[in-house]
């Protein structure tokens, strides 16, 4: 063991994983020991005067700030010693304390395999249970959007065309119920990470006769991974949040992809304060909203992060594997950390837009988007046939929207004068009226936002409760793992 | 309206997409048909003698064996008349049977943008159930093979080495528990295709007092999407499912990676015979299951057409795009046709794979593979520490298992002889007493592998529970929208 | 050998092979054959008399309009022998006209690893070959759109806001030089795809005194892949032009996004002719040019196809594997059929795109695009630094584009009154002025132009002159094999 | 002008875009000040008197040692200001040095748009110039390890099975000649990064009579991009070098996943010293060489962040847009870091694995590797039939090697007895025979390895030359530079 490993690969593998287990996971490394400590205490496995030696090592490792006071990890000694990692790292300081055979003890019946992947969960979890709360609180924000945005008039789109006059509550609303979806699914992919893999050693378990629920318990998680082989070499606590939060970049590069046409010069629907706009440094007349840009950029590269995550997995053995280890999960905390700037910008840019609602009201007769209702009021008012109804506004739409055609259309089709007013005409054709006919579940009218609103708080709520769960559960956890630790 | 399309724009777009009707959808679009007038008719928007014509139409299209028999798409005449799609040709037909007006009456209160996603997302259901059932299928005949597998002795690998002997039946349980949750998320995928898009018409409702939840009912749907324009926009019916593929496909393909390792010449832990091997046509010797190697491409592939369905939606706008229309759905369709061949060839593998005992006894003793037992036997033999024992244990397997180096290992470690008779180190270094050992829960030993089992059953047992209510739900379906269609 | 293959590896491995085999690369594989045959005659390594026979038996084979009759496949007798392909079909086809030890010398110093690989790439080539001039077809009339368009007023957008009036060919011309370099990487490509492998056999070459160049030459190549294993693993000639076909799919979806918003109604510069328009069944307003999503959409298909290329291959052996086989090529070949599709619509698209000149200049008063120009004429009129310039422009461009706000800047800022008249003012703010302006090399000014398309002639000269080397080539290779075959 | 950003967008975006340009790309942005200067004041579009002054100033700031003495981004004052990016601060500090007007001289017939499209690609092609050099290295020193290698005995396989006696020298030069080709690519693509977009200003180039290709000179471009849209748009300076990383990233994983199988426990067919190996914590015997499992990780890695440029730019309009800008570019040149660390991992696998040519003749015999030789040479020396010859060959194989099953069979299908001695038929059974009989072009003999020599020499002096052009033109472009500095 005297041959010092090669510096190349110091350089470019021991390295950067050493800086990555100082950063990240040194604080659940130790809770791992502590929590592991107490189960082989509890089940004799370690005899109760080693444990307490054990214990009392530990605890003075905690007093010297570990782990900046590790012993070198790049000094001559320790390279000579080919210490490979900090866990090494930390069993030398433990022995130094209370002699290496002790500090040995707490390696029975436990493998680098099975606490790198119960150190990793814990940490990941711990992130994306922060995510999902600030997750939460991006849809909270919207929701209070969406009150303000109950009497905005705005116009959606199809294919690129205006389509229905609406509101901003309808439209945000719309995008709030797509995260909000996005959110269940990152919840339940936190079940996915909320299994606890001590116990599975290296891969088969031990001959020690452990207890691996007891430890689960001790560290807070929701469970075990049954089979050992599973726990050591499963990729879904990796993939799973991947794939939720892609769905939610991909959703909201969508809502920027559409904002920026809605917010563009010529639509014009929505507006954005000067303290979102940069301006060109050469054309005076510009403009730029540039945030939801950076919205889609930003959303962009953090949905390919997380499409990568399922791809480094291709064709590698369901074995234990590297691509379960500390560089690619580092990568993927690396692109949570990206995804709650994603939700900033988009907070900061749904707080912020402003709907032109002048605008969308010209928008609505310049391109006769409530020629549908035309149609629609038609049918109901004079028994028509939709067909036929139809044939009248699209005639009335292609001229411009000319009452004069209208009505020359409703004679030629029906054989009858058309009997509205021309106020009546213009009256039919509104948007707030088109808007307030749209009673549908789930559409503009309130009588249609009613069951929307309901919606959102059943989900919300639930959303919450779940959170709270695993909120509870964390503290239950500490006073468990305290009281454990007392026992020794 | 005369203008006849553009011959590249029908050759490349509408062409391509009347096939894809024909062939895939028109059925259900029939159902909606129905359903639709069904609600009309109760709610009183289309006049019931109307509603009578209209049935009556549907029920002559239907005698005609349509689609084959819908008036000509490509002839000059509908050329002429610009006819875009089936749905157009469908109300045509109904026309010159009833009156066009009389058929224009069943476009009431929808638009094709509801209409296509609604009849998109039965049929994708329709696959999706079919593909569940077909995996849960490949499941039971996996834990077939686990039990077949109990006693046949082999090595699991961590990194490429040989870590610890178990058992074929440990080995594929891993396996299956994974499978099953992805099976479990595919499950929770198809809820969120089984929401209706009734009503959402072109996607803010309608101003007809429409009632869409009875819709969704008649055409079986688990309930409604409540906001519109979420209706008209959402991707996350196509995303959601192919992200739940994509994962099955990881892992088929990791175990592919795994296995092609474990039946390699030289490993040789698994065995296949003849119906699954090719040869070479210039090199006598080779006898190749490349049944493996087409699992791993075809998954691969299959994986891949996931990935793009998320890709294709990338930066386009939040709005009723053509992304969730025939193209990309059929292409979706395509690819979970070829993922029930990915489970034919996993199936076909699991059960025709032998396991070599002789050889994995082999591999056991030549690289030591049960030396982890012998350290820590020796820790609960003797009272020993792990890092002692672990030593022990290394200086002899560095030796390459002579035990004559172990007990002097022993002695100079200890101070004392190792009292154990060389048949009892032969014991301790047997590979089934490792095995037998490792009673941790979810390890190999019968016991170990009993709550294995138990989680397997109540996976199983609760994802054909999930399948049964579609499955009676879909005969209900049937009986009521029987029930409405007779009201009429 | 008599044990007849699985029936499930049958239908899913073996039956879609030989399908793909039959209808893609029968042709190219008898050319092989004969290549072959000439080479092992030429070299005396077939006694003279036995190629004559073999010879003889290839001609009567292809009388007999193969591979339609080629001996039954999927009969009994044929599953009965085990017959895995095409190749080895033809050989017993061969064998029982000829003796089946002299159908055996074909063999002689190949292996089905070479033959694949040189017929798929054959095959592959051809394709490709025929892409590139659609490819430039395509290029060619988006070269004379060009021309149509240098005097048709635009506005070219940065970060979707108003930037600069321009004119159509300046935009396309920009799209153009985008789709030539797309199209030189792809001719690379093939260069990549033009070596054959025959000769490397299995993958180590032979003891046979062969001719690898000779080969290659009969059969058209470029030339050998020197190294036998690299020919056998590479998946270079797969990869490399399903990049280049990725590059110019974004190039074309980046376009489409574009003319999107140009075609959209409120900008408007573009309008399209109701041959390329779909209507509303709902909104009688609703006038789509669903052309240039379809364009988007079809792009963005192949572009995934292609990525996943490369992905396949992911973490797979350097070894010959069968992701450089059929499944995979045949995919790919598939893929390139689409990209024939997209080119289909992207000429026409650009061919009927209409330029709304007037909207352009309305654009370009309303949002002021033509304040750079202000500023820069007053540099260089007045002699005055960039910056007061630009601030004096900023502030008219603020107002709406009020002149007493103009000049009231400039006093303020220079202290003198601006010397040029209302009519000068308009002239100085004009579009053409600003364009006619723009002589910069590669600006939209008919001198800005003329190194523009100088180079797009310079690059589709180059690129004609390559392809017609793959053409000549082509005619040269027929003469040589039919006069190598003469000799046997 | 005087409302501050938004601290969310300037927390989110403005800050870290400032850190990145303050780190990377604030050398380059003062060499394009230089070069626009001289250029402006050689065409007199700056009064000389003026241009002195400036010239003054930028040599003032130099002195300061910039950007680290630039006025504060983020006091009170500065943000008050809106100063948006590095790019103003540095117009700012000029000005408050040679006066505020004097100052913006300097950005006349440019904007940010063409400046930092410049500046991008001349970081970007010096880092992938370095890249570039780096991988030639790593296959200087692959070459030196083939030569090490010729008398190495190795085995090749193809699907996972033992195919064919080979040499390291011949496995490795397959690689090497794929690495060669992918760096081809990555030098094509540095010319498409070569290009200047100077005079493209904002998108249509200026009114000033510019010269773009005096400015590229001074820069050491190759040219400029002459459509002034296309420079401002395209994204193949991104995605063309991107995808010959893939490529290159796509090759070394697939050499991994091979290394990983023939270093693996039971193939052995390569071993690694202690200085690339490490152990268990919890099982003695094993013995990891996990260098090459993280070569596969990270090569995966950057092979992933590579295949994300494309799908940035998806769907993104024809425009300028920020995809283009700070945030991905960075985040590819920390990719092209990563790449390095590939490389170096490469390179040390390659240089440390030694051939264990022992086990190498084990495997031959034991899996008959060299039958098809056996067969080949009773073609040669007895003139019979391939298949005849194969099949006796295959009985032989099947035997396990029994040479009476070999006569046997030699005596049933021939009708004569085998005339080779025992001895004889050994050494036609001989790896190295099998080896020197493959003389064929591109084979494992020294004749066959011959061209692949030779087609290495002349890529690898290619390659050189073209690097070399680099960096001479670099040289000549200082001078260039400093010679149009002084004439100021």
């Amino acid at each position: 063991m005297g041959t010092p490993f090669s510096p190349v690969y110091i350089e470019r593998v021991l390295d950067p994983s050493y800086r990555n287990w100082k950063s990240l996971f040194f604080d659940a490394s130790v809770k791992v020991h502590r929590a592991h400590l107490c189960m082989l205490a509890e089940r004799g496995i370690v005899p109760g005067k080693i444990a307490a030696r054990i214990k009392k090592g530990i605890e003075e490792l905690d007093k010297l700030e570990m782990p900046e006071h590790l012993p070198g990890w790049r000094d001559k000694a320790a390279g000579a010693e080919r210490v490979e990692d900090l866990y090494f790292l930390y069993e030398k300081a433990l022995g130094e304390r209370i002699g290496h055979e002790n500090a040995a003890w707490l390696h029975t019946a436990r493998s680098r395999n099975d606490m790198d992947g119960t150190i990793f969960r814990m940490v990941l979890k711990a992130m994306l249970l922060d995510l999902s709360c600030h997750l939460l609180e991006v849809c909270a924000s919207l929701l209070v959007r969406c009150g303000k945005g109950e009497n905005e008039l705005i116009v959606l789109y199809t294919h690129g065309q205006p389509a229905n006059p609406s509101t901003t509550a309808h439209y945000l609303s719309a995008l709030l119920l797509e995260l909000l979806d996005d959110c269940a699914r990152l919840l339940a992919a936190i079940d996915t990470v909320d299994s606890c893999l001590m116990g599975a050693c290296a891969i088969t378990g031990t001959g020690f006769d452990i207890d691996r629920e007891r430890v689960a318990e001790l560290l807070g998680f929701g469970g075990v991974i049954t089979n050992t082989y599973e726990a050591i070499c499963s990729s879904h606590w990796l993939e799973e949040p991947a794939q939720a939060l892609q769905s939610l970049m991909g959703d909201i590069g969508r809502f920027a992809a559409d904002l920026l046409h809605k917010a563009s010069c010529e639509v014009g629907l929505y507006f954005f304060p000067d303290g979102l706009v940069q301006v060109s440094s050469i054309m005076p007349q510009k403009r730029n909203p540039v945030i939801i840009e950076h919205l889609r950029i930003q959303a962009g590269s953090v949905a390919n992060a997380c499409a990568g995550i399922g791809v480094i997995f291709r064709n590698v053995p369901f074995q234990d594997v590297n691509e379960n280890a500390d560089a690619p999960v580092c990568s993927f905390l690396n692109t949570i950390g990206q995804t709650n700037s994603v939700l900033d910008l988009l907070a900061e840019t749904a707080d912020k837009m402003e709907a032109d609602e002048e605008r969308a009201a010209q928008i609505c007769s310049e391109f006769g988007v409530t020629t549908t209702e035309l149609a629609d009021t038609m049918v109901r008012d004079f028994g028509m046939g939709f067909r036929a109804a139809h044939g009248i506004a699209a005639a009335f739409a292609r001229s411009g929207g000319k009452v004069t055609i209208l009505r020359e259309a409703f004679l030629k089709t029906t054989g009858k004068s058309l009997s509205w007013s021309d106020t009546e005409i213009e009256e039919v054709l509104s948007p707030w009226r088109f808007i307030r006919a749209r009673k549908t579940l789930g559409g503009p009218a309130p009588e249609g936002m009613r069951p929307v609103y309901r919606r959102v708080d059943i989900i919300i709520k639930s959303l919450n409760e779940r959170l709270a769960i695993f909120s509870s559960r964390q503290s239950e956890t500490e006073a468990k793992l305290e009281a454990a630790w007392r026992q020794i």
